[in-house]
């Protein structure tokens, strides 16, 4: 079974339908018609390569701020995306896009360990929160997070993009609706060699090594797929290139994860190595299987699976990037207008947050 | 990089002499010319449609017996193989193969508890003795195959097929010379939702679950490929299908495990999904990448890797089921008629059962 691009389109709008939004019949505009205006807080390459010409595709938001050390910087993407120049901020002006009505919402794509601040301040400034995956470099700044988001009656939505691709909602769908059977184990992996001097490296900024930052795709496909939590987790973490790259965070981690229905996952994520660009995950059904490789890429993820009714599916993705930002902005945006808890709240950061704390700990390592 | 049929077969030959046999310049029949006489033990869907097929192709080999307990359906092997009648023993009598003549080498294909008596028998009978994966159903028992073949002075190999084969081969070849950098992460999976009835499913007749049978093709694959032993493991065994097929051994098993040098791997089997067929393995260097899938069939391999220099490999198996099972009965002759040490020994074997038993302890079930 080949689909065509617009057999694609129907199928993503229907699983997002069926699975993403299941109550939703919703517009994802306010009903006066604006546009959610999105302050960007970072202008690092996720932002500027990827979010910001989402959001330009985007027919529910425009880039109405951007907050960066940089101000040469931020001048450019501001002319790039009429962002008036008073509404570039710095970090130490942040709180003043409290009194900026063209912002509705923040983007935060800063190192992992501001993310807590950033998150914290935007909520106290009344602006609902987009964050980047890792919620944070520690339970209690996840915890902080959520409270303050709550107290300040604010939209948390943790970037996880994956969850409202159509082809991993399509991944969701097939194993809800029994179309693979029982499912029995995942194997998952996600990394690539990192280069010297990326603060990904700094333990204090990052949090930890590849598992915060890429194997955290596999847990948290492995919890998606299944819709199980792990029950019990056990782990390794090494390191192998004595290079100097790696004297604050681990080059590799493996883990195996027990599911509460019994279902095992075996995963690995590295910085070490080469894992092809985009990383994959298999899914062994008791009636069929279902993988994608790569997974998690911005672009040409591809789904593949063999049904329990023989059907096998060849499922590229047609979309190009930044396509996958410019969905997670409309999910965003339609939780925002519609007073709708995001799927990937900050709950679900936390619990991403505290299983990788137990792999940390599992594999001897300094839990979060 | 696409190969041709005769490309792959000097990449076969070479690889063979590079890695498997790096020592070899030895002709692989008796200087007589003498093929070796296989006595084929156990009359199962391994032997009768892949071992007995993959002699007859061979030039270093031919059937000169056959034991089993179903005489005529031994009588109708042995009409197809032109194997006298005389030649057909019963596990009864199976201590006359030492009178026979004819009879150089046993390959043990029966229930894995079994593995261990027969294989001391032939060894006591003054045959070489080729025995299938798993080893035997405890330590006790592996030790005891090994002494006994020893003390009689006769080759003991187990028939992990999967390391003599051109595409395995090359895979190691092209790790060991370091063309995707240092190994870092791998992982790894292979299994299939198994029939009720099974003599799999008693736990004295097969010593355990999928890890046995078909988990260890990625736990020998994982050793091969990186030429390491695991330093530490730990895993989880599951039962989900509470349908009477898992009284006595688990359903699935997923395990990690840290080499001496760091290198981390990530694998699962199962006796309750559908793994497609063949199993997979990824290998991620600081180079590049190499990978199978299907990596453990009887036909059908493929290997694809990007190496550090650029070169994408794309390499499919171009043989068929029973190629595999002569290149192995080639290699068992070499090593008998040059009184060479087989590459997968009893030792070779006892390694994988040792690690097999503390993935189980490791799981919670009881050690071999």
């Amino acid at each position: 079974m080949k689909l065509t691009r617009r057999d694609f389109s129907r199928l993503g709008a229907l699983a997002a339908l069926s699975t993403a939004l299941p109550e939703s019949n919703a517009q994802t505009q306010e009903p006066s018609g604006r546009k959610l205006g999105w302050c960007i807080v970072g202008l690092g390459r996720i932002s500027m390569g990827h979010f910001m010409p989402g959001v330009a595709d985007s027919q529910t938001g425009k880039l109405t701020a951007l907050v960066s050390g940089h101000r040469e910087k931020a001048e450019k993407q501001a002319a790039m995306y009429n962002v008036p120049s008073p509404s570039i901020y710095g970090y130490d002006n942040f709180d003043e896009i409290a009194a900026d009505k063209a912002i509705d919402a923040v983007y935060i794509a800063l190192p992992n360990s501001m993310h807590a601040e950033y998150t914290i301040r935007a909520a106290k400034a009344h602006k609902h929160v987009l964050c980047e995956k890792p919620m944070a470099t520690s339970l209690a700044d996840c915890r902080a997070m959520i409270e303050a988001c709550q107290k300040h009656h604010v939209k948390l939505m943790i970037a996880y993009r994956c969850q409202y691709h159509p082809l991993h909602l399509k991944a969701m769908d097939l194993i809800r609706s029994g179309a693979i059977g029982q499912v029995q184990t995942i194997e998952s992996g996600f990394g690539f060699n990192i280069a010297p001097g990326e603060w990904r490296l700094n333990k204090k900024m990052a949090g930890g090594g590849p598992l915060v930052d890429v194997g955290i795709y596999s847990l948290n496909a492995c919890r998606y797929l299944t819709g199980e939590e792990p029950a019990q987790i056990k782990a390794f973490a090494s390191v192998i290139d004595h290079d100097g790259r790696f004297t604050q965070v681990e080059e590799n981690d493996a883990w195996t994860m027990q599911f509460a229905s019994g279902i095992l996952a075996s995963c690995a994520t590295t910085y070490g190595g080469d894992t092809g660009g985009g990383g994959f995950f298999k899914v062994h059904g008791s009636k069929g299987w279902l993988g994608m490789e790569p997974a998690f890429p911005y672009q040409g993820m591809h789904l593949t699976a063999r049904l329990a009714d023989g059907t096998t599916l060849d499922l590229p993705d047609p979309e190009h990037d930044p396509a996958q930002f410019t969905i997670q902005a409309d999910y965003f945006a339609d939780c925002v207008w519609n007073n709708r808890e995001p799927k990937t709240d900050g709950q679900e950061g936390l619990r991403d947050m505290t299983y990788i704390s137990q792999i940390y700990e599992s594999a001897g390592l300094k839990p979060l």
